[in-house]
């Protein structure tokens, strides 16, 4: 008997047979005693429909009403979801998000919770009623519908699971969990029973997506446990939770990146507030940079390179160009051609040796490293994007199979 | 300069080009120096797929919930006008129901109004803004969304023009107003310049529907005029407004409905509270009756007809024959080859001798009548249904080609 929270994705709901399915594992769950909060996403891929929708008319639409637009994909899933759970005889109450009491800043299509007024979900739940919420949007103080941005429902959820205090917040989505890696890539792959909530941030950065980074962050500032696991396959999923260091363990996962690519400026002269000048410049432009490594040079002056997306490499090159000409750079280069391997693991604060052992494993395999970045639970290494699949294969055995 | 309430029906915003082709049409009215507030219903089919969607569930589903499944139709088409008029330069506000002051009572599928609260459409039109509601829906006292019933749309554009004290309503549509008969079967047909709204609900009693009644009830309560007119034809359509008697001409409208079945019920004993009985059985299983004639026959026992739409007609009988054993009718008869030809005008308030113009006509025709039905402005005659079309052609020429 416990007080959960249940959130399915958009392909947890894509149609009406899962929806279906969804309802009877909710029930089941009411029915073994606890109460029941569900958050849904929209079905399948109407959030992308509805925007395609609203392009057709502006490619780029005014905010307030794209929000007003997408927040019907979520009404239409908690409506279907409600009928659904109610015609196995359970009651159920529908909450959009005008109504659930999330309450967020204004800025529509990427609002922020500010804060949660759960008393009608708390009534609701003491009636005995299943509660079903939208995720994805809240009400801006303005009274108008906003939208939490990419991944919101699994911020909905937590947050919601902060504020009621639930037992547990179960994530279910396509995948059974987080793995040791991708398991597409590497079939020895394992499931990982719990992570904490750093690990799953760092993870999220490495480029294996498994949860919006925003949801993990809530979930860690209000320590809220969380399980993400599949609907539609059993099992017991991996437990999200506050940071412990584990035995044994010393490496969680192992990732690969390939949608990186890399700018280097070569004879940068090394003068304070000339990386400021260029990175402020490409946060201007709103290109976020992932890993930055400079080499101090001869003569003052130094190569300076750092990744970006692969998709803003062109205007990336472009603005870099611009600011190399005005510092006295020699030249910029761009190349696509690499990736990043990564590994994560809060078992490696206490065990020193951990980036000697993965710098060895890549060389025994014969594979260059061109840049290292490390922080205290990852370690990110770019290489040569051919040499990616080897690479992942070698320090998978090295850190994960070995210890089996 | 003046206020104006237009509303836009499924078939008017069913894609994106006729939604950007409306907000045309909004921002010309705006740019003429109006204010306007507008009601939009779902695009096209999408009210239809929605309900699709919860029988796929359950063919009866909870009514609380198929309203919010529902709502979310009109609040796509709002978001999606909002995108258009913003996009060509005007500043819109979109109102879902559940913020545009429409307090409906609790009765989910088929709620009625009970006020409209127009504050918060008032001071956007104050800010220089094109408000945009969503029509067919409303907020009920618990805070639920509610839906209006089929066409409910019409009467939540002439409930806010009431409720504004709008100059005028405009009701855009795929016809060009209301025709003296159906233009399909008639070719002679012309629109009709101005109606009153008892003619109109008369109209709609005899198969031809413009509108729901109900809209037009609101307005004949509430003096709210409303033009009748196409979305996508120029042209002035057909005015509603209080009823005024005209000169010359005596009938308005002639239209045929072809989709009544006329029952009988043979020797029914003459005593009181018989058809009571009989019409409170249909009543109870929500079978609509129109016309009841009956004929005093010999020994006590009278024959009794009624007609009822054809799609009950099997139901209809079911009931009839048992409240005849019960009451000792001698035998029930049912018939769907039938149809009903009605002529309707204000103008034979005054006009004595319409009616004998009409049985006339159909004689001249060769055209046997089976039933008479009359009301003030309303003379309705069930024939053979084989004889529709030229007994519509006959009465066509008779009262409206013959005065032009």
């Amino acid at each position: 008997m416990g007080l959960i929270v249940q959130k399915y994705g958009g392909s947890s709901v894509a149609d009406i047979e899962k929806i279906k399915f969804v309802a009877r594992k909710v029930v089941e769950t009411k029915r073994k005693g606890n109460k029941v909060v569900v958050v849904v996403s929209a079905m399948g891929k109407t959030t992308d429909n509805l925007i395609n929708l609203a392009k057709q008319i502006n490619p780029t639409p005014p905010e307030r009403e794209l929000d007003l637009l997408l927040s019907t994909g979520e009404m239409v899933s908690v409506a279907l979801l409600c009928i659904a759970i109610e015609t196995l005889g359970e009651e159920a109450e529908g909450f959009p998000g005008y109504f659930a009491g999330i309450k967020t800043d204004s800025f529509h299509t990427k609002a922020r919770i500010q804060r949660i007024e759960p008393g009608r979900i708390i009534e609701e739940l003491n009636r005995d009623k299943i509660v079903v919420v939208a995720g994805f949007q809240g009400l801006s103080p303005e009274n108008l519908i906003t939208t939490l941005g990419r991944g919101g429902s699994d911020l909905t959820a937590i947050a919601i699971a902060a504020a009621i205090k639930a037992d547990i917040c179960e994530i279910y989505t396509d995948v059974e969990g987080v793995f040791t890696s991708d398991p597409n890539k590497i079939p020895e792959a394992k499931l990982i029973p719990s992570i904490s909530y750093d690990e799953l941030l760092e993870l999220a950065s490495t480029g294996a997506k498994v949860m919006q980074s925003r949801a993990v962050e809530f979930a860690k500032k209000y320590s809220v446990s969380f399980v993400v696991k599949s609907t539609f396959k059993e099992g017991e999923g991996t437990m999200v939770k506050e940071l412990e260091v584990k035995e044994g363990a010393v490496v969680s996962a192992v990732s690969i990146d390939e949608n990186q690519a890399k700018i280097t400026i070569f004879g940068v002269p090394d003068k304070p507030g000339i990386a400021g000048k260029i990175f402020s410049s490409l946060g201007k432009e709103n290109i976020n940079v992932d890993m930055i490594v400079q080499n101090t040079g001869k003569d003052n002056r130094a190569d300076l390179s750092f990744t970006v997306n692969i998709n803003d490499m062109e205007k990336a090159l472009k603005i870099t160009e611009k600011v190399a000409e005005e510092i006295g750079a020699e030249k910029v280069n761009g190349d696509a051609d690499i990736c990043k391997l990564s590994i994560i693991g809060v078992g490696m604060m206490n065990h020193p040796g951990v980036a000697g052992r993965m710098f060895t494993a890549l060389a025994e395999a014969g594979i260059n490293i061109e840049m290292i970045s490390t922080s205290e639970i990852k370690i990110s290494c770019v290489i040569r994007k051919k040499d990616g699949e080897k690479a992942l294969k070698k320090v998978h055995q090295e850190f994960i199979e070995k210890r089996g």
